[in-house]
């Protein structure tokens, strides 16, 4: 196992961002989105001094001989002295991790997952932090200690009562009327890859899109609901606060066309 | 330097918490304090495992030699799977550091720092995460950033325009009317070990003492205004957005009252 000094601040404050990234027959899937959202976070937490030319080729090399697998990466601002003062530190901390492919149930993904909502933590407001996947994610640690026991995952409402997104996954609805609505990420929450790859196939598919605010009635009446992430794809959810859910035959497409992106 | 495997929780999610104390003369200062903090960061974050017994003796141990230093310690919920859910983690990992006392001016203590007020971020409000010190600490990262080319100290507000404390420090505030006044840090903020020890020292020797919400406004119309920490003890504020303040006779006087519990 590799290691880190103690005085990194990546450890210290969360001071750093990450991404995890699907890697299939050598490849990592969509690194040139994990990358660009690897780099907004730097911007918003003005961490310089990455080479991401050097970080892409490091990227490539370490998952070549992978069949199926999950890429991790790390960035911190690197070692620094005691206090929060990160002005100075220009040393950034680059570590990589490859992990085998999780082994979830296949029926995840073609019969769907049952979904709850968690109700011990909600998202905080905070848009300088919102959308990029930063260090400081003790929000999610909560949400998902209380959704583990229960549910396969769990959605999270933010103080006024919108549900953003899972503990770990983003989270669509399919109207009645056959619209497609993820929520907002502005103020809470993570703009996934995979989220941003849905909306782009559905615009290219002519689905009517819409990304607004949504409260759990919303997700109770849609006609189907979905879940996800770089590493699961997309998950449909078959139930929720017992409410049952059908997969609409254009969620199944959608599944279909985002199977060159996902494990 | 010491080490910890990349695959901390620490490091992955800020998964938890810490704690800052000053030594003198081989004495960690407000010890139990400190370690009733760290034990309600420990509890809010489910983090279980932790000897507390043997922790205090550690950092009885770590300083015993030490005639002035602060001790960091920080508990973190030890390694990890890939994934948020912490349930059944419970081989928490401890890192002890012992770091020189810092060597601030000693103007700052006797004449007062000056102090801005920070724009670029506010504090989230997120009543579960307030008052202890956990390690998702991205908030201070960046509103230190702002203030340190320019003020010794800067204020931070929250989403309602309250100001509610330093980027390291509490804020008090004592008004013409001779009131001492803190803000509330219920639904952001750190709860001082320091700020604890100013309520009770002014609350014995029979102060007008106050928790309640303050905006800059307040500050500017205060007669003194002091900050607070285990570090730096109290740091009479002498300008703040070009007012002007004289350090009140009862200021110093509590100033004095903390010296046993200060560098």
């Amino acid at each position: 196992m590799l290691s880190i000094p103690v005085d990194d601040r990546g450890l210290a404050y969360g001071d750093g961002v990450w991404e995890t990234i699907a890697v299939k027959a050598g490849n990592p899937l969509l690194l040139e989105e994990h990358l660009a959202r690897l780099q907004w976070g730097l911007e918003a937490l003005r961490l310089k001094g990455l080479d991401l030319t050097l970080l892409k080729q490091q990227l490539l090399e370490a998952c070549s001989a992978t069949e199926r697998g999950v890429l991790k990466v790390i960035v911190t601002r690197g070692s620094g002295q005691r206090g929060y003062n990160p002005v100075g530190l220009n040393e950034p901390r680059t570590i990589i991790q490859l992990s085998p492919a999780p082994r979830y149930p296949p029926e995840y993904a073609s019969q769907g997952i049952v979904l709850g909502l968690v109700t011990g933590i909600r998202l905080a407001y905070q848009s300088y932090l919102a959308g990029f996947k930063h260090l400081n994610r003790l929000e999610q640690v909560l949400a998902r200690a209380e959704c583990e026991a229960h549910w396969q995952e769990g959605l999270v409402m933010d103080h006024h009562h919108h549900v953003i997104e899972g503990t770990m996954s983003n989270l669509f609805i399919y109207t009645q009327h056959q619209v497609l609505i993820t929520p907002p990420i502005e103020a809470c929450g993570i703009a996934g890859i995979m989220r941003a790859q849905v909306l782009k196939l559905a615009q290219q598919s002519r689905m009517d899109v819409r990304i607004q605010n949504l409260r759990v009635q919303d997700v109770l009446n849609a006609h189907s609901v979905f879940m996800t992430n770089s590493v699961i794809g997309l998950w449909p959810v078959r139930e929720f606060r017992q409410q049952h859910y059908v997969i609409a035959d254009s969620i199944q497409t959608l599944q279909q066309q985002l199977q060159p992106y996902c494990l």
